[in-house]
Parts: structure tokens; sequence; C-alpha cells
């Protein structure tokens, strides 16, 4: 039987996480099924909680070399319970990738894709073989490569559906942290198109020269003196009421509700001894600050924070979805173009330095392994 | 023309919070309104923000006697900002209380009130008279008191909203905090008739014991070393999903969502990597806590925390609201009863110990105003 490799994250009730490269049968598509051979799979944030878990990674250690390399690191006790549904299960990784279809079922949809390079999302994307439902795959259009279209599901759907949300709950512009990311770049592109006011805090003078380069109008520095202030007078002018938070932890959540709460009081006439009633709204998608959350709660009691998570926004939009998903499609290589740090094999996954690297989760930064390189 | 007295609170620009008793006209009713002379009214932690603010009572002077006070406190200047829509106005206060309708308009509703004991919402109460709307009020059935209705507005539709916020909102049962309140006691007795699981959290063996002693089933002690054990277990008996947080300050909030998240996935058959689909939810309704909220985010992707106001609900309720009310007058003396601490009159409300007692919200004391008492 043919084998090939797939990459495996082992939390251990021992308190240790592994990370190798497991030979797997390289499986035969069902009549509606297509065999991919993956060429390009991103390292998402949303992909190191599967993959390193809470794990040390400052103190892995590595036994064996190249295909056969085993990471070992240390996860500390007090992240162990939360862990206990994934102790001792081998996991293959990997949101999302894109590759040739190289076996096909014998659906007319499944044989048309045949040699076709196509994207896919669901998992165990970092592998040398991944099989997919025909119908789930999102074909390419010509030209594209897999590098292409490897991260055209998390980061254009994610950034897509922020503007989906802001009319779906009545807002009419937008905040955004962590702005210079990738799907940062993206949400910018989209929002210049759409005409969104679009409010990007950033970290740095140089991230905020890479989003004035492609056309952003409402850059603030967080480190900058003035940053409470820029930020209000920002919000003010747009009318942003509702930010997505990539940060987390930390006051930003905080000083970005405040600053809303100052800019809807500024128009205000009449004092309200509980706040203005303008509702805002902080949605955290992601934990680039591990910290806690503090917020003031100065800033009324007309105000929300949640968690947000892409799977079941698209699944609350149901057929609506399919738009977003041809739009990313056809603006593959504009609005939707990712930039990689590096493209990497499975083998270099496994490599401390390398680790260190994709999982400093730096902005600006983003990994892309290509399971079928140098192997 | 005849005058009475109404409580003024007055944030001067010069960074001063000033009390003292106006005399004021004692308006005549128009056709659809009615004149109430009120006896009670009761000091809600929500009409703490605007009778103190954020003054520094501690340090607060008086000048005058009697119903000739001033009372004089310093309010710190990082506060000054948000009361800037306030400044240098004189403003009634008290949102509830009840009375004696001692005049009435033509209209056939306003003149059948005459002579009745009524409760009232909507500002101004902490004065000898009020004007209302013959419609807005509510009256008391008979032999009911001022006393007996003085709180029959803010408590009793808050804590009702919170089981109608629980049905409207998916969720099955109940966690409050500050638990021994006033407000969470009526929350028990209205979770008891209506066989909604309650999970009671409060500060002290003391507080416990008043719950227990209505009947509350689970109880759990914020200051106990088995706190964080016993708060999941009792969330994962009752399948909790959904605060409420009087407290809005420190870890409260983040620890109850932890112990959901945990509960949820103790029944979890499978890892997820954003942790439990279960939906989670607090609301912060007050601020016992005036520090900042610190959410640890260690509850997955799916949860909220937002502030909530009864008022802006009841608006979203519509007609249901009358449901509300109507409950609440049927059970005025029974599920509704509000004890209070004492009874003092508007001079006492000036005065500084008095101040230093009710400003404190201690969990089961409660002041009641009776602006015609001593004068």
């Amino acid at each position: 039987m043919e084998t090939s490799l797939q990459l495996r994250s082992l939390v251990k009730s021992s308190g240790e996480l592994e990370l190798s490269l497991a030979q797997v049968p390289v499986p035969q598509p069902a009549a509606d099924e297509v065999l991919v051979r993956i060429e390009a799979a991103p390292i998402n944030p949303s992909d190191l909680g599967l993959l390193l878990g809470p794990a040390d990674i400052a103190n892995a250690t590595v036994s064996g070399s190249g295909a056969d390399a085993v990471v070992t690191a240390p996860v500390p006790q007090r992240f162990m319970g939360a862990l206990k549904a994934r102790l001792d299960a081998s996991m293959p990784v990997g949101n999302e990738g894109a590759g040739v279809v190289v076996a096909a079922g014998d659906s007319p949809q499944a044989k048309a894709l045949l040699g076709k390079t196509v994207a896919i999302l669901g998992g165990a994307t970092y592998a040398q073989h991944r099989i997919a439902k025909a119908s789930d795959v999102l074909e390419l259009p010509a030209g594209a490569t897999a590098a292409d279209g490897a991260s055209c599901f998390v980061n254009p759907l994610t950034a897509l559906s922020m503007t989906e949300v802001m009319r779906r709950e009545g807002h009419t512009a937008l905040v955004h942290t962590a702005a210079a990311s990738n799907l940062g770049q993206m949400l910018n592109k989209i929002c210049i198109a759409d005409g969104i006011s679009l409010v990007n805090i950033v970290r740095s003078a140089e991230q905020a020269k890479i989003l004035k380069d492609i056309g952003a109008k409402y850059v603030i520095d967080s480190t900058a003196p003035d940053f409470i202030a820029a930020l209000t007078d920002a919000i003010e002018e747009t009318g942003a009421t509702l930010a997505f938070d990539a940060i987390g932890g930390g006051k930003l959540a905080s000083q970005i509700l405040s600053a809303m709460e100052v800019a809807a009081n500024r128009k205000a006439t009449e004092y309200s001894r509980y706040g203005s009633s303008t509702y805002k709204q902080v949605y955290i998608y992601g934990g680039l600050d591990t910290g806690p959350t503090e917020l003031a709660r100065n800033f009324g009691l007309s105000w929300g924070v949640n968690g947000w998570l892409l799977t079941p926004f698209l699944m609350k939009l149901g057929a609506d979805a399919a738009k977003l998903r041809a739009r990313v499609a056809a603006e593959l290589k504009t609005t939707f173009a990712s930039h990689y740090t590096a493209e990497i094999s499975l083998a270099e996954v496994l490599q401390p330095e390398v680790i260190a690297a994709y999982a400093r989760k730096a902005t600006g930064e983003k990994y892309l392994i290509n399971p079928n390189k140098g192997v």
C-alpha cells in the first residue's frame, strides 16, 4: 500500500507535546471525492493552538532527523486540564491548503477536477495527500498556483465576514487591530473597494507604513503618545461602533470601547447617567496577547465583548457564504493575495529554530508549508 | 405659589459635588396627569451614580442644617471628563417611589386615581411631590402601603427580566452574583416558583444563610476555599450558561465563564481546539466593584460579556412588559417584598454619616427615603 507523510501533534498525559511525521496510507477517493497532493498550506495563528498547544517550545528537544525527527516539548501542568479531550490522541494539523487533484472518484463532478489546482479547508492539510469531497474544494482560476490559493479560506473569509457582521448588526464602519497582518491588508482592500471606513490600529511605524502604502486612510499607532486622542478622533470621524480585535489580552479592547463612548458623548446634548445609548461591540477573534482582557467599564452600559470564530458565522450565513467564496476566487491574486516569509518542508516544520520563527506570530510574517518539497 | 422640597445633585465645573434641597413649585396636573405626594423612595445602587457620582464622600463637608443643609464633596479630576454633560446643571434624583395621589387632572383615568396609593418610575422621586401621567403609574393593591410599593419597578422588573432574557436567548438556568441582595432574594422566589435552576454566588456565610432560609438550592460562597469547584459542579448540574453579574470588577465574570466552559467540556466527547461550542453569556448589570473586569479568556471563543440595563430591555419587550408589571402588582407583598435598613427623611439624606451608610451599597442593606417625614 502506498503511504505518504502527515504531520502529527500529540499531547501525552505524561505532560509532553510530541510533533512527528507519520507514514499514513494514501487513501482512494470514493465516487464523490478527490485526492489532492498538497503543495501549499499556510501556518495561520489559528493553526498554532492545535499544532503547539500551550507547550513550552523554548525547551523543546529533538531526536532523530529529517522525516524521522521527533520534537518533544514540556506542557506546563496548569494547562493540562484544558487539554483533557485531546490527551494521547495523535492529531493531524492544518486548517487549509491547496494542491493538485491527482486522483478522482467516478462522479462527473470529481472527474472534472482531475489535474486541476484546488484549495481545501477542514483540517489535516499539513500532509502530502488529503481526500476531499469534490463539492467542498474550491477550483482555483486558471494561472493560479497552489501557493496563490493556499490561504484562500481562513483569512479572506474572515476579512469578508467582518464587513458582513458590520452590515448585519447595523454598524457602518470598522475598527481592526494588529491591522497590518495579512488579514488586515485584505480587509483594507475590501473596505477601500466597498467604501467602508476602517480604523486600523497597529503597533509600530513600520506596520503603519505597510497600510498607508496600500491606501489606508486611518492608521493609528498604539505606541504613539497621542494614541488615545488619535483613536477617538478617527472613531468620531468614521462613526465606527464595531471592532474586531486579534490581540485579545491587555487594555486595547477597553480603550477602543472607551474611545467609542467618548466619541458618542461628543455628539450628545443631554446627560445620561448610564452612559451613551450607542451600542459598542468588540469581537475578539485572536489571542496574540494571551494575558487577560482588562475592561475598565468606563463606557456606559451599552456594550458587548464577545469571542468570534469564523466557522459558526459561516454556518449562520448559510447559502450567502457561497457569495463570499465566489468573491475570494475572483479576487485571488489581488484583494486576497497572501505574502509568505518562507516556504518550508514538513521536515523543516520540526526544526526548533523554524518552530521558534513561526510560533512568534509576528505581524506581517507568515510561513507556508509545502509538504511535497524536498522529500 | 405652593412649594415643596426636592433633592438636587449638582456637579460644578470647579470640581465639586453639591447636594441640597430645593424649594420647587408644586405643579398642577394636566388632564391626563396626577400629582403624587411621595412617601417612600428607595436608594438603589442605580441611584447612587446620579446622586453622588464619583465624588469623594469621605471628604464631604456640610454648611447649614436641616432642610437648608448643603453638602459639598470634591470630585477627583480624572472623573470630570465623563461628567461633562451634567456640569453645572442641578439635577433631581430618584428612579422610583410611591405615594398618594393628592390631585388629579380631568381625565377619567386620572380622576379615578385620586386618593389611591401608586408607584411611579422615571426620576425625581426624592421629592415631596411629583407629577406623573395617569397611564404610567401603577396602582397598588388594596392594603399595600407606599413603603410596600416603593421598590416595585427597578428590582422586581430587573429580576423578572433576567428570567425573560434567559428564555428569549435560549438558556435554561441562571447564575446570579451578589445574590443575597434584595433583588437576588426576589430572583430566588421567582425561580423557585417558576422551576428555574438558579446558582447563587454570595460573598459570606451570612449571605448564604439568607438565601438558604428562603429555599435557595444552589448557594456558592466565593470566599470559600472550594469556590471554583463548587461553582463548576453547580453549573454542570443546572446547565446554566447565562449569568447576571452585579459586581462588574475583578475576576468573577471570568471565573463564571471558565466554570461554564469546564462544565461543558465534561460532557464533550471530542476535542475542539477552539473550546466548547456551548455559548456562554455574562451580563454585567451593576458595578459593586468599580475596578476593571478581568477576563482570562480560558473559556474558548463562544462567549459574550455585555453591559445590561433594564430600560432598553423593557422597551424591547414592548407590550409584554405589561405582563411583568402585572405580576409585580399581584405578588407585591410576597415575591417582591423589599426590606429596608432604615427610613430616612430628605434632611437625613444630606447628613454625612447617613451618606456613608447608604453609599456603602452593602448587600442586604437598603435605605428608604420618606420625603414627607419630619418636615
